[in-house]
């Protein structure tokens, strides 16, 4: 039998099934008298300290293992422990309500989880899970229960849950756990992230798994594809057994390819390079071999912070990456806020369509104050490296004009303040609107580089919000027409004499169907997932760039989506078999 | 002093202002005694009937005068007047609240008021401007105000007010009345729309015009741009006198348009259709000289309903349209729902983007019994004249195969049952979706017409979302890129032998700049107001089309909105003067 889930972490595994219990701890519904309050609040006290313990620890060893960017998740829950409003919702559900301290914490955290997981925003809502991480650490500390379990796992085995959270996704070990499978989840969860860094293929979201495995039987999963094998004959596992060799000597394969260029056959170089979040994630691209930050978002600065942050908050920021990247080049994009994306602190106006709507530079043009702190610490921090300053959906030549003019004028400000900035600032653009990409050739005359935001330019040309379940199907990559509009953009940038570079960022440079037709249309660079450089690499040095021009040609000519999937994976079969 | 609104209906008027002051009605809020209740509701019940005599009587004027389109606007008064919950409504505040008749018909009619004008559909947000016609009738009636003020003017004037009801409009004597200026109100609002059949200039949304003037000062205003100017010195007047009796002239040179081709100077002819919500505005169009139909909306069949409308309501409709219309083609749309319209009936899943969401072909699609009912109707209709299905929000040639496979089964069922269906019927598609355009050359294969669906390919190509205020300076006709696409979309249609018909039904057809790009480019059949009929075959008549080609080239080469509109106003004033 066959699942289908959202690939959360690439790689092939075979293995038994250890399905993890959901830990329905009892809670007891009883009162507490008046005179065992005090014991009660104790006992919570206790638990706190100690579950503060065990995070401090997991900070340092998840440092360790994991890198910064992981160890972050725990700071997180350790400043949710620390919460005021939490403790004392507790307390007050114990001297008010009179409840024991476990049912106080289980009726604290989970109102707490309501209104987190009730918000628009996904970043914030995914922090409900961490919420759910420190009750259950909680609840298991006030009630006796060990919950080191998996770390103790010593034989090879695919973990089945309903869910697993950040703690104890972290406590698996390699070695062991060959790869796990979940009920709920999605690709950005902290455990689908820390399954990547560990390096277990995973899959989420399927939904039932748990009510359809048993524990020892064999399952095979495929994590690129999302693909759950259950019930497998000797035969099958034997089969899978040997595509998971394949991939597990694919993956030392890949190493191999840390600091070789990225050539084609045929001597055509291009340029791979890392999307990153916050400084946090430079390690992970630099690990990877990543030749720059293709893209830097900035708007988790803003979100993760209850105020905006200010010039020197954000200056120290990208000095971070300027310096960590040299000589590298490391695109900024300046704040994309709006849309999907809210902060607690800013009051934007409702909108009924919030993708078509007030966001990004739209936001930032009409809002100058913001924008200027921003820039500011921008050029401040770009004698530090190699800065490219990138503005997010810009729909017309003026909004492009006008924002470059603007950082020019905060160019003169600081140099009339004083300050120290770079001559060698890039300024350039997204190109995510359909329009930008029908008019490339214009924007270049302007722009010093582009960047193909691939996520919102699908959306868009489609009129399908990715996140509308109802409509996700028309979330294509491969439409014909996409192709056409990627081809516009890099053929707009090569008209005019200075032939400005060509980079994306969207979520196809590093997809394995869409790179040989980016090569193909003589896309410059590709910026993606850190994981899925070496891989990228592989596949475009096994490539050649007069082929990949033909393959193009023959994609454009096909009619739909499935067609020019079929077309690049029979081609790729020719190519790598 | 200048003054910008929105430009309600064409032409141009100069005459001196008369305030509408706003009936600031004293309404006493004195309790009625027990035994006064039955007299107060009374009273009540008195209003009501006089009421429903008057909109009777206007009722049988508006359609000797207007139409049947205008009639209907006093026949939904009627019906709002018959709501029983209206009138329990009010009859509860006066026997269990002891207002008086005045009071309770204020309280109740307003609460309606609110109910509607929250509503999220534009459509039924402005029958809340009916219900306080209603109210001001009734009120008028119990205090004995009299109010056919409007239509006793016997000077010239330009009214100036806060808003006007449809009532008042419709009293409104061309003769006099030169021109009116609201505060509030919208294009599609339903005095906009009776001014324009009135042929009175107008301009609304001037937020606070009534502030600014005073009683006979001179103003003049040019319903086509939405200027007013205030304050005229008697050589501004002068100027403006002599604007107006071109623009008088020029109504009475449009007349005589009728029954002529629509022909360039260098012999290319091109077909101007009308659009329709309903059979009711056919009038307007046979009136207008509309050659066809090209868009015949279907979704007010189903919003004016409390119940999807069977197949023998949507037939009796259709066969109406294609029998009055016969010989001329008659483009209905399948149903368009979703985004913004919503069906009172029809709980839709909640999106974040409705736009950019499961709506129009994707849901009928999706939910094939409501879309059986309709293609059944369409069918039967089919013998009665010149049918083309057009569905709407095709993204992907899988879509309109699988609309028009659904029609062909849908045809045989038909046939099996004994039923008629014309072998001449249209199947096409609006070309509304950034990849549809850029791929039309693709869906020409497949499809038997395109219809270019403007208002939605601008939101997309931009991605702005022109309901959203802060955003709406985005949604740019005339943009570079939008002209791009509408070219790509006519060159993609005539690429296979078939060659197959280009219309356009967005607001672009009727527009005077656009049109002559558009001749230029080959469109094939413009479809629009009725009312913009007669002036764009006046405009196209003037021009040569060979000339508006070489127009094309240089618009496209343009690099802003602005500019195409400096290039093609100059062109224009260069041919027509």
């Amino acid at each position: 039998m066959k699942m289908h889930g959202i690939g959360a972490s690439n790689g092939i595994a075979v293995s038994k099934v250890l399905i993890l219990k959901e830990e329905t701890t009892k809670i007891s519904n009883n009162k507490v008298e008046e005179k065992n309050l005090n014991s009660e609040i104790n006992k919570v006290d206790i638990a706190i300290v100690q579950v503060k313990n065990d995070l401090e620890k997991l900070v340092v060893t998840t440092r360790e293992k994991l890198g910064d960017e992981h160890a972050a998740i725990f700071e997180a829950h350790l400043s949710i422990l620390a919460d005021p409003e939490l403790y004392q919702q507790i307390k007050s559900l114990i001297n008010d309500e009179k409840w024991n301290a476990a049912k106080a914490v289980e009726l604290a955290c989970d109102s707490f989880y309501q209104i987190f997981s009730s918000l628009d925003d996904e970043y914030l809502r995914e922090r409900a899970a961490d919420i759910l991480d420190i009750k259950t650490k909680l609840l298991n500390q006030i009630l006796g229960i060990k919950d080191n379990f998996l770390s103790e796992i010593k034989e090879e085995v695919i973990i089945v849950a309903n869910d697993l959270t950040p703690s104890q996704t972290s406590q698996l070990n390699p070695k062991f756990v060959k790869g796990f499978l979940c009920n709920i989840g999605g690709r950005t969860s902290h455990s689908a992230i820390m399954a990547r860094s560990l390096g277990i293929p995973a899959i989420v979201g399927l939904k039932n798994i748990t009510t359809q495995v048993q524990n020892n039987e064999y399952v095979a999963l495929n994590g690129s594809s999302g693909l759950v094998e259950l019930n497998l004959s000797t035969e099958e596992v034997n089969k899978w057994k040997h595509q998971e060799k394949s991939w597990v000597n694919l993956k030392a394969e890949l190493t191999s390819f840390k600091g070789k260029k990225t050539i084609t056959k045929d001597n055509y170089e291009f340029k791979l390079e890392a999307n990153v979040g916050s400084s946090k994630d430079l390690d992970s691209a630099i690990e990877n071999d990543a030749q720059g930050i293709g893209l830097f978002r900035t708007e988790f600065l803003y979100m993760e912070n209850t105020d905006f942050p200010t010039e020197e908050e954000q200056f120290n920021e990208y000095k971070i990456a300027l310096e960590k990247m040299h000589p590298y080049k490391v695109v900024i994009r300046t704040l994309d806020i709006g849309g999907d994306k809210k902060l607690s602190y800013w009051d934007l106006p409702h909108e009924l369509n919030p993708f078509l709507g007030y966001r990004a530079i739209r936001l930032c043009l009409d809002q100058k104050d913001i924008f200027r702190t921003q820039i500011r610490a921008l050029l401040r921090a770009s004698v530090y490296g190699q800065l490219g300053i990138m503005f997010p959906m810009i729909a017309t030549v003026e909004e492009f004009k006008e924002a470059k003019a603007f950082v020019l004028q905060c160019k003169e400000e600081l140099i009339k303040e004083g300050q120290k900035v770079s001559d060698n600032v890039q300024i350039g653009m997204m190109i995510e609107i359909p329009s930008s990409a029908v008019n490339a050739h214009i924007f270049s005359k302007y722009a010093d580089f582009f960047s193909i935001g691939t996520n919102d330019l699908i959306q868009y040309s489609l009129a399908a919000d990715r996140m509308s379940e109802k409509v996700s199907y028309l979330y294509q990559p491969y439409h014909p027409a996409v192709l056409r509009l990627i081809k516009m953009t890099i053929d707009g940038a090569k008209v005019h004499e200075k032939k400005i570079p060509v980079g994306m960022c969207g979520e196809m440079a590093g997809d394995s169907i869409a790179a040989p037709l980016l090569v193909g249309m003589g896309l410059d660079e590709f910026s993606m997932s850190a994981s899925d450089i070496l891989s990228t690499r592989k596949l475009i040095n096994s490539l050649s760039k007069k082929d990949m021009e033909l393959l193009v040609e023959q994609a454009l000519a096909c009619e739909t989506h499935e067609e020019v999937e079929k077309l690049v994976t029979d081609k790729l079969n020719q190519i790598l078999n």
